[in-house]
């Protein structure tokens, strides 16, 4: 259905096997280099492909779209434009970068202004963030949670395998990977203490996540089926929902997380569509009891990608602490976004929607640290002999993803995050 | 201090001693009149007074701001110059109006353009709401949940009165007031059922309440004091929070409501600003146990404005079914938002901050259908014969609001909405 995801093509561009982004991938992302504008860019290889530059010379004269349009400080306008605009401009894109193409790599000057070095671009957030849910998909996350702070033999809620629970988060507190997370300040109560206090959180954690973004708004009071669902979502990037687990515990009761949440979430700078992650489409596992109808969907919509959390001190390499994969959703994409908009709630472009931490069966691949350590029971010992229970000031936490297809594989790079002593 | 609160202050423009808009108050909203653009507007009286045109013929000139700055279909980008701005901008607009000026009521021709009869203006939603918060701060609403659904010796959760409990909302969602609100679908189990079903919301409730909208910004990690808090909120409105209690007693535990309230929200139209509400200030009732320290505050920041609910069936008058009291917050504006920003959630502009439903200590004060009629136990007789446990398909919801001082009343106008039955 997609030329632009054929395993046989190759690019003129020089790519590692090892990339994230091969021809194949052609991710979207918001970009800046000195003197010139936050702009679309697409990542391939070690480069970004300035899709400003290219639509100013009418590359895209064939499509419908605004030449002008790549030139943005987000890409909301350029995703609103619907799925036949954003397929048709991806398949363009793998036209030029192709290696029997010639538009751009016969022209070195051109290949100069439009092939910006990654390392030379600064990422921005891709998004304007309209609406942000974060979901709570992960039967094993779930399991893990109910079983620490509440109750081992009732783990789950009773609504858990019938409702995707979710709730709403905070927009404004997304940001884009490699900002620093400021350690938050935030109420806490000791079991065993009479009144809280109010000070650094002492329980700092991050969430393995995946987010999805919206590309197409439904109106007050319409609601999306199972069957339509993909056609609003533009594509996917990582997402690390840092946690505040001692100001959680005491805040969450009754309405939810508040503060524990909105201090910081981080993501991935590349947008990967979902055209881009066809190949990894899998079945999801058996949902018992059967969700109601309008929970029913036909398709695979889970997706196995390698999901990868990696722990850096400050003084020490980076080393992986969880391997876990998207594939691990109780509910999908699918079906959350059809919840969400169940109840007539309107869907807007740029919104973004978190799985929930993604745990795995196995210990190796719980999404947080309240679980790779049982809250705190079972330190995780790094090769500088520390200990971690939670995550330290000065520490980084960098997450990974990709999944792999007849030798051909499709990433997301990275989202990553040092924090900071608190204020 | 603000020459525009002047109870001696008379405008040439008559005005009718029972309206919200006498010149002491001029709150800001956005309206439109057949094919002329969405723009700012200060309400007077029975009239609009179009700023957008004013603006363009230098009438602020005096002021350091763009004069085409009320050409906009929001008002974000008008507040986000800053209190001294939004301060000065009124008090000029005050004397324009004042009787003993003459620079638009000498100008007949002027008057015909500026001057907009507000039954011919369409109100349109007055910010982008860019984050939306809505907190739990009524004392005696929070009891009376708490002993209707939870424990009538615990009703309140052991955090209530150390945290001004909030949780995210949906900003997509919220709709200007005269918008016709679709009876949500959505899962709910009844006590005694095996499994839930997916239906019309059976317990449609409106909640009265008064939200504050933000006029500046913080950066991610910093916080703000209770000091400090006031000049960052430009104003305020009434607030529907429209709620689907039988999804919301199904879904929302662990995570707080989520499409319980995210089909709708109501606002009305005029943003009536902090400076007009100055008279109102009353103290707020002792809080014991104390505040922790960043939660503290001097001076009074409770508000004396009396809140109204009223219903109206299909076939029949509006009949009031509520009268309470913005004074009645435990937790005040001030305390909320210091809270919000204590672990360095950053605030932007345009954000709105829900009181939570407002309830006095009477009956008769209750904010919403749920307290009112005691969860559908003691129904409302309306002046038809017909009953009401909860909101009815076709019933109009409407909630006023205004303050009263030294015989000068200052309000907020109405927000109401009908309700549609379900797709």
């Amino acid at each position: 259905m997609i030329k632009a995801n054929d395993p046989t093509l190759h690019s003129w561009i020089e790519i590692d096997p090892q990339s994230d982004f091969p021809i194949q991938n052609l991710p979207f992302g918001i970009f800046q280099t000195e003197n010139k504008d936050p702009r679309v860019g697409v990542a391939i290889g070690d480069y970004v492909l300035d899709m400003c530059e290219l639509g100013r010379r009418n590359f895209f004269e064939l499509i419908d779209l605004d030449p002008n349009i790549f030139h943005r400080p987000y890409l909301n306008d350029f995703i609103a434009l619907g799925k036949p605009i954003w397929r048709a401009v991806r398949n363009r894109v793998s036209e030029l970068l192709r290696n029997d193409n010639t538009e751009i790599s016969g022209n070195s000057e051109l290949i100069d202004v439009c092939l910006v070095k990654m390392s030379e671009a600064q990422m921005l957030m891709p998004v304007k963030v309209q609406n942000y849910t974060d979901f709570y998909s992960s039967l094993d996350h779930a399991v893990n949670i109910g079983t620490m702070i509440r109750d081992p033999k009732n783990a789950l809620s009773p609504n858990w395998k019938h409702i995707p629970i979710g709730y709403h988060g905070r927009a404004s507190s997304i940001v884009i990977s490699g900002t620093d997370i400021r350690r938050p300040n935030g109420q806490s109560k000791a079991a065993d203490a009479d009144a809280p206090v109010f000070g650094p959180c002492r329980l700092l954690d991050f969430e393995l996540e995946v987010a999805f973004i919206t590309g197409k708004e439904t109106r007050l009071g319409e609601s999306i089926t199972t069957d339509e669902a993909e056609d609003y979502i533009f594509g996917l990037v990582l997402f690390n929902d840092w946690s505040a687990r001692d100001l959680q515990t005491w805040e969450y009761v009754p309405l939810g997380p508040f503060l524990a949440k909105s201090f910081a979430s981080s993501v991935s700078p590349w947008v990967v569509t979902l055209d881009a992650l066809e190949p990894f489409k899998v079945k999801g596992q058996v949902q018992d009891p059967k969700p109601l109808p309008y929970l029913e969907y036909t398709g695979s919509h889970n997706y196995d990608i390698n999901l990868e959390v990696l722990l850096k001190p400050e003084q020490g390499e980076p080393q992986t602490i969880c391997n876990s994969n998207y594939k691990y959703m109780y509910w999908n994409m699918v079906q959350q976004l059809t919840h969400q908009s169940s109840n007539g709630c309107n869907i807007q472009v740029g919104d973004m929607y978190a799985s929930g931490t993604i745990s795995g069966p196995e210990k190796g691949s719980f999404g947080s640290m309240m679980e790779l350590t049982w809250r705190g029971t079972e330190p995780i010992t790094l090769a500088d002999g520390s200990e971690r229970k939670f995550i330290n000031d000065d520490d980084t936490v960098i997450m990974r993803g990709h999944g792999e297809r007849n030798g051909i594989r499709i990433g997301f790079g990275e989202v990553k995050g040092k924090v900071l002593p608190a204020l």
